[in-house]
């Protein structure tokens, strides 16, 4: 039974290697010499994209989630993969960086899982949360960024203040999925630093997203007007837009939303819960970019202030939440993102001496700004070094932040360089590394701790 | 609370009206001025114009559903007015025609639309609706044809045999959804008419796909080689592909997708069930473009050979079924498709005598060639009438083929012709409003004599 079955499986890849290897292989190596209709070839290319693109992102993420790693990291490492087949003389890929629609679709995937990010944060949970985990954020965003900034004046002095503040905001915000992976297969989802970690996360990624609205604002007026650097006005006058922006949509999720899901109700027909959830998320997407924020401030902010009272009985009528139906949307488009941004890494600056030590300076910035966190708590019971431990990995938000960097054209070249790119990359994937054995370690050390502690005192009362 | 009610529902349209006339209005006038960041511009357009299409189609599939109508007419016309705004000196949408990238996505969701369609019917139930269903879609298939071809040849004596036999193409599919809503109403979906109904539908779809398939390759292959007209040879090879391909799709789906699914089972991550249904989809999709036929061929043929028994144990790992994750991405994905099939319209054709007149007698074609279904049923006690008046709806395959045909080009111009176009939207939208009516009427003239029949056997028994 055992052995057909092995068996079984085997054949099953075999066969699975077999057609991807004569099916879409030869037909991608043939691309552009058949017979297919006029305008048609638009959409083969499209199709035969996320093919890769969809195998390639669930291949990937298997094998990390059996490392034990985030599968989001397997997805950009098989993007890396696929985007550099060219060194091994097989080009067959190279229209991946190229296709605008594939970039399109791969800014949409970002947007939605922004929207599901928002989706899982209410306002009202952030309040609960408290001022610890607010100073946590804070600490813990303002440290990595000065580090961050100081980095890049040692390594590029040629390059301006403006790439500077952009690649201390790639340092910013933590992707909290890897630590809340290690505290829950440790069974610590409960405790107090686990809250304050969680919260705190979604704390930080506001403030990124405040941090990068002021970096990209910033530089969009300056490659408007010439010159001036970074002025107190425009940072000011940024913030203000951004604080703006979240207070308007805040009031917006009060005040409108009540009465648009009312007159959602009214509508007949199907997926009308679905279609008016994406209309807040496009429309403030779209709003959000069209005053100088990226569009992803006004998905995550569309994410935060949609609230269960609002749509209820919309909700209760079309039989699904909408973190139901939003999930397939996500699967769909989001491992886009994530691929592609993997296949703009060049692989061949990794062989650069200079780049591997910028990259580990990066790093090291990343990992000892995230400590800062640890000075933020007060109370002497917690855990602080876990803390701080919990906060390094760097994920989704700093790919996101180092993609629109790279599309970020100042004085004819882009902001982050495909080096800086790639030395991105690498803090993001060193940094998802080393946290579950260090926080493995912090835990267990502080619990053997607290067991001595409890010893003593029961000694000491018996 | 009935007024209070009342005024929150009134302010609550006063308040969306006033949100989209200051909000999108005035944001989609000034695009372009604004200081958003460069390679911004291509998803702030996508978003505005995903905001406007998810509006319309909801709004327009509201107000078709209240009239007791098809919503996919609503969202169709409600696509014809957002693209004939600048008539009336509103050029605002006038990027919708333009956008590459909103053209893909309308295609992706024509795809997803077909593979909703084949998941509906299986191999095995289409075994079942037997010999008269069959008889009855080719007939109904072969009739409209020839009638739609004559057609095109009186009132287009100056075009290509190619342009006839695209326009006889569009004339074959019925699409069953209004009839079977007809039937709904009058509680009749268990009778014998409706069975053969929506079997012979079904039938007909794949019919008019390989049509479709055979008209298309056939004008690709005289696209690239000029002159020769459609040959015997042309037409037999075409047929052999897509024989070939739905044979070997069919053979796909018994020997290779157990394995592919238990493949699959193996894989850790989340979404796993839903990208490998996206992949065989997008993955036949992709090999029928390449190979000379319709990707919509290949989607379809996707969810026809996808089944319960292939998927079972990862349905059941993942909690819910393909249907169900599908549907979310095609509510977000096929109104794309109508909308901008509406927005191609362009209204001023419709100003024009000779083509209101080729439209008529389109349309006329179109009513009388399904009569031919009627002939197919041998069995006399059915309603042979009721049969032919619900085969006549023309819908989403209809408007798919124009749309098609559109973007074919043959001796530099489209196969389908904007004024063609604006003809065949007519013949789906007039054929969509007569059956109704008539098919009611036949049902209830059938059910009255049935009853005499009844009274008369009584009376002859007593």
């Amino acid at each position: 039974m055992t052995g057909s079955r092995l068996l079984g499986n085997k054949r099953s890849i075999i066969i699975l290697s077999a057609l991807l290897a004569t099916g879409f292989y030869s037909f991608a190596l043939g691309a552009g010499t058949g017979d297919s209709a006029a305008g048609e070839t638009g959409i083969l290319e499209i199709l035969l994209e996320l093919v890769v693109i969809l195998l390639a992102a669930k291949l990937g993420g298997d094998l990390f989630e059996r490392l034990g790693l985030p599968p989001v990291l397997g997805e950009l490492v098989l993007g890396i993969v696929i985007g550099n087949l060219r060194l091994v003389g097989v080009p067959v890929f190279d229209s991946f960086a190229r296709s605008i629609t594939l970039e399109i679709l791969a800014e949409l995937g970002v947007i939605i899982l922004l929207f599901q990010v928002g989706l899982e944060s209410t306002v009202a949970e952030m309040r609960k949360v408290g001022a610890t985990a607010f100073l946590v954020a804070l600490f813990g965003v303002i440290a990595p960024f000065f580090l961050g900034w100081g980095v890049s004046i040692w390594f590029l002095p040629e390059e301006s203040e403006y790439v500077h503040a952009f690649i201390g905001a790639t340092l910013c915000a933590t992707s909290v999925g890897i630590t809340a992976r290690v505290l829950k297969d440790l069974n610590k989802t409960s405790t107090r630093e686990a809250q304050i970690i969680l919260g705190a996360a979604v704390i930080d990624d506001i403030m990124g997203l405040i941090i990068l609205s002021v970096v990209t604002g910033i530089i969009a007026a300056a490659a408007h007007a010439t010159g001036g650097g970074i002025s107190l006005l425009g940072v000011g006058w940024i913030i203000s837009k951004s604080v703006i922006f979240i207070g308007a949509a805040l009031i917006v999720g009060i005040f409108v939303l009540p009465h648009y899901f009312r007159f959602a109700l009214r509508l007949r027909g199907t997926g009308v819960f679905l279609s008016f959830c994406l209309l807040v998320c496009f429309g403030l997407a779209y709003i959000s970019g069209k005053i100088g924020l990226a569009p992803i401030v006004g998905a995550f902010a569309a994410g935060l202030i949609l609230d269960k009272v609002q749509y209820q009985d919309l909700k209760e009528r079309e039989g699904h939440d909408i973190e139901e139906l939003i999930a397939p949307i996500a699967v769909f488009l989001v491992p886009i993102f994530f691929v592609r941004m993997g296949t703009l890494v060049d692989l061949t600056t990794f062989g650069k001496v200079e780049i591997l030590g910028f990259a580990a300076v990066l790093t090291f910035a990343a990992i000892i700004g995230k400590q800062a966190c640890s000075l933020a708590v007060f109370d002497r019971t917690t855990n602080r070094l876990a803390i701080g431990l919990g906060m390094i990995p760097r994920g989704e938000v700093g790919l996101i932040f180092a993609g629109i960097g790279a599309s970020l054209m100042l004085d004819g070249h882009p902001v982050v360089s495909p080096e800086t790119y790639s030395a991105v990359i690498i803090m993001v994937i060193v940094t998802t590394l080393v946290t579950p054995p260090l926080l493995k370690w912090s835990l267990q050390r502080g619990e053997r701790r607290l067991k001595r502690t409890g010893q003593r005192n029961a000694k000491s009362s018996a």
